[in-house]
């Protein structure tokens, strides 16, 4: 650790840095702020200078930025928050700031007196803040009042103008985790927004996967905003107490959360600035008219099924893993399980469990890391031990964000071949199965799998083992000649016995889900959600820097795309939330830089 | 505030005290060790020492209990935990210790020297702590099993197994807030429990009052263990909302709790040392064997009626508070409300402004104290000024239950002088208004009512000034001559007309309730609940010096009573939960001194 010396040295030139940037921007001179970049520099901002999620990469591209928005923005009130650290010749430290708009926190990272990142996120909009602990709402006026309408009373009658007397501003579709927790944020910010899912009860799209299906996070990694898990919820929760718990927060946090509802069609309307959604709710035909549609489907869009040439001769059941619940109607059958990620895992485990012979068909090679090893290495931040030194998961999600995508290649590689060292029998015995093992391209494994593609990937809770001792059986290598009536024949000539087939072969990206939705054009205009534009197979360039889509304006107005897992949800539905509220307090929003 | 040198002398002195009472201890001394104590002095303790919920009042008492529990309890491990202060001549510390069975924790005040008050409070048994942060359960075998039991499965099996396949070791009567909260202290410790709710719902205890109420108490007092109330929350909490979270917390919380379920008999077999409960589940007829009891059906029992002569001739309705629901029935008509208490004015408010016209029979003279008035005088342990300092919830549970009872009146007479002072003006325009005041015979306000009686006192959030202003018309200090067919005539000849009465006339002790589902033998024998035996009216001696068989064991074995606000309900259900689990893992629990 530190010396006292030391901390207040590296705050000492942290605070003249961040003056003298202060004062650069105050003299509204982006060269002169520039030009405190070091020459491999970034800037990531949340919606504080850009309205835009964005990743600047170089001075030329942060002093274009400042150039385009110091007029507008005016930011202000640079101040550090605590004492800066120094680690491996790297001043760190947090400050908060101001705009017009809002009130900002962020991170500085100097290395030779050169600023190498920087990020800005904005904490709350001006006059829009939430109203909690001091602020927090009365609940009741201290005064006799004829006229006095109870809690209960206004809340049915929003439930009941909601979506037919009023409109809502927002329409979200999805009322998985990600509708949820941006629910819940818009609620604590006044939009009104019904949520759309079409399942019968919240908590549904985890009731409904299959029987032993447990997060793979942990649960410092998995709380909800507002409502944390308590101290004595498990490690990884079971995926009905994880609905359980969804349906009890989509309840006391007062969503107005439409069960049994599905969006059938959108289209907006240009010249009104209006959606037109859609909705079957419960076998009614209804019409929502919001201002902004967020698609919350699942962090991936419609399933993606493979083409199985003979499929037409197969006389058993194809099913994607997304229809898939329960192992045990296939009790004692052969079953193949194309797809060798998470969910090729899970569902193999899961049958075999349920007495179902396995063989898992392996299309390319997978990364896998031992839950443990990961929840040792990887999940430092998100821990008991990060809660001892005093980081919780908002000081963990904001460390996170405060690092460029473009530099976690460099660190994940490091931590993969710590993990790799650590676990070198274990992948030795993996792969002696004929099981492929891959770290990726660039050997950076699976964080970097999960942010480009958001597959190849698997947690190992169970099904490594199975794999090593012969009880799962695999073909890797090998494509797919053709199904015959009774099972699977492969390019190499092996052939296997095949009563059912589970294509756990992934899904189409969300854009998809619009296409369906809305339109092939918008969808085709707005393109894929989700990747960094690595150029590593699945993920391909441009280079775009931060996830595509996700959580910012796109190429159409008034169309959101939020998800991710757990942790990604809970952050930036906070940033979705406050974008969305800015709209609707016509808030001069300009986006700096492409949308999408 | 304190500088550095004041408080480390108050630590030098409280440590030097503590080290000469482990001392003493250590050497089984128990006249050294009281002789520490100054004349005047006190020693609460919360099962440490006890097994019982007791405060010793002088050295004496404190000598005889050292005498009697030192060689089973072994205290040791005394360890003060962070800095003492100093204010007004009394030095306060908070510690650390052991014992055979439990760790604690504690605090005491020293006044010259010499220890004024001592308070200690089992924090948890051990080898049966509660699992939670580092030792929270993992949630999943990570390793395939054919055997796997899902969590949704297990929890099945054992809802459906518990009270027919198994028998639960506790059964708690009421499934309010006091038995929701115990039954998720029980649920930690791993009691296998039976909350038995006769409403439909968990919550239906608060939504079925009447359609105005909102709490009285502000939220950082209220919240329950485990799931704390958002930041977001109202500081009243509205009835249907408190539901809501109750019904909330049961399901995420994992209770076994049986709705539409009633007790109809208990009886305890001595010799297997065990009860018989009889329960109507539903319209099924279930027989429970627990060895553990808990009535926890409101801190009060059965509703009180009073005489009123003439009654057969009334033609209106008359009806408990406990039944009346909603105001709109009574329309333009005369209401009487009998009783000027918590009650009494909800109900007033709550028919005004459905549009009766309402008369309020006050019987005696009541406590009020404006909400506004309460908050930021008598609040300061709960609240955000508090949190601000670092007090949260459990921190200001501990410093309430570090004060003896016999303390309080003190502190509370100062307060309320301040109270009376502050608002002079209200209380003049309510005397005049021919509404009785008063603030306890001692003077000692709302607070000690509440304690010793659990009646006449009103925190106002708004019908004072309804009956200020004549809307609300009071009748006081005449005593009810008769009722006649259309109205009630006083003793001092007035007369009103009445088209309805509601009696707001408060509960029994809830020992009636033990009489009517037990027996009358056992009820006597046990005595009736609340009250510290202060001798004023309403709370007869002798003096208890803590409340009357609450939360501690009761003259009868496996029998006990849970119960409170919100905030005695969350914090004693610690204590009656590890009384319970140490009785179930056979731990030697003898109670020192009497039982109730």
């Amino acid at each position: 650790m530190l010396d006292t010396a030391a901390a207040k040295s590296a705050t000492a030139e942290a605070d003249a840095w961040l003056e003298g940037f202060a004062r650069a921007l105050d003299q509204r001179d982006a060269d002169a702020a520039a030009s405190m970049f070091g020459e491999n520099c970034y800037w990531r901002d949340l919606i504080a200078f850009t309205w835009n999620i964005r990743t600047l990469e170089g001075r030329e591209a942060i002093r274009d930025m400042l150039a385009a928005t110091l007029e507008t923005v005016c930011p202000r009130a640079w101040r550090l928050s605590g004492e800066a650290t120094a680690e491996h010749g790297t001043v760190e430290a947090w400050f908060t700031f101001e705009t017009q708009a809002a009130r900002g926190e962020g991170c500085l990272r100097l290395r030779d007196g050169k600023c190498r990142t920087f990020f800005t996120a904005v904490s709350e909009l001006k006059g829009f803040e939430e109203r909690k602990g001091p602020s927090r709402p009365l609940g009741v006026k201290h005064r006799a009042d004829r006229d006095r309408e109870t809690w209960a009373e206004a809340r049915r009658r929003e439930q009941s103008e909601l979506g037919t007397a009023t409109q809502p501003y927002c329409v979200v579709i999805g009322g998985g985790q990600g509708g949820i927790m941006l629910g819940a944020r818009l609620k604590q910010l006044g939009v009104p927004t019904i949520i759309l899912e079409k399942n019968a009860r919240a908590g549904d799209s985890w009731r409904n996967r299959y029987r032993s299906l447990v997060l793979h996070d942990p649960v410092w990694y998995d709380h909800l905003p507002y409502i944390p898990f308590p101290d004595h919820w498990p490690v990884f929760t079971p995926k009905d107490k994880m609905g359980d718990w969804l349906e009890m927060y989509a309840r006391v946090m007062e969503l107005d959360y439409w069960t049994s509802s599905a969006c059938t069609a959108a289209a907006y309307d240009d010249a009104k600035g209006e959606w037109t959604v859609e909705v079957d709710r419960d076998g009614e035909r209804m019409t929502l008219r919001p201002k902004q549609l967020v698609f919350a489907t699942g962090a991936y869009g419609p399933p993606r099924m493979i083409d199985l040439p003979g499929a037409e001769t197969f006389k058993g059941e194809i099913l994607h893993s997304s229809r898939y619940a329960d192992g045990s109607r296939f009790r004692g059958k052969a079953c193949a399980v194309i797809g060798a990620a998470s969910s090729g895992h899970d569902v193999s485990v899961d049958l075999w469990e349920a007495g179902a012979k396995v063989t898992m068909i392996q299309r390319s090679p997978t990364t896998v890391v031992k839950s443990d090893t990961l929840m040792e290495m990887g999940f430092d931040t998100y821990s008991e031990a990060a809660l001892a030194r005093g980081i919780d998961v908002d000081r963990a999600d904001m460390l996170s964000a405060s690092v460029p995508f473009a530099l976690m290649p460099e660190g994940q590689k490091r931590l993969y071949d710590r993990i790799r060292a650590r676990d070198a029998d274990f992948y030795d015995r993996l792969a002696r199965s004929g099981f492929a093992i891959d770290f990726g391209e660039d050997e950076t494994g699976l964080l970097m799998k999960a942010l480009r593609t958001g597959s190849g990937y698997y947690i190992d809770v169970g099904a490594s083992d199975l794999i090593i001792d012969g009880e799962i059986e695999v073909v890797s290598g090998a494509g797919i000649e053709t199904l015959t009536p009774g099972g699977i024949v492969f390019e190499d000539g092996r052939e296997i016995e095949a009563d059912a087939i589970i294509a756990c072969t992934g899904y189409q990206s969300m854009h998809e889900t619009v296409a369906e939705l809305v339109s092939r054009e918008v969808a085709d205009r707005v393109g894929p959600c989700w990747g960094l534009g690595s150029g590593v197979k699945g993920d391909p360039g441009p280079w775009k820097g931060d996830p595509r889509n996700m959580w910012k304006p796109t190429a159409q107005e008034g169309l959101w795309f939020h998800g991710g897992n757990l942790a990604l949800s809970r952050f930036y539905s906070k940033f979705v939330a406050m974008q969305i509220k800015a709209r609707m307090e016509r808030l001069p929003t300009p986006v700096y830089g492409p949308r999408g």
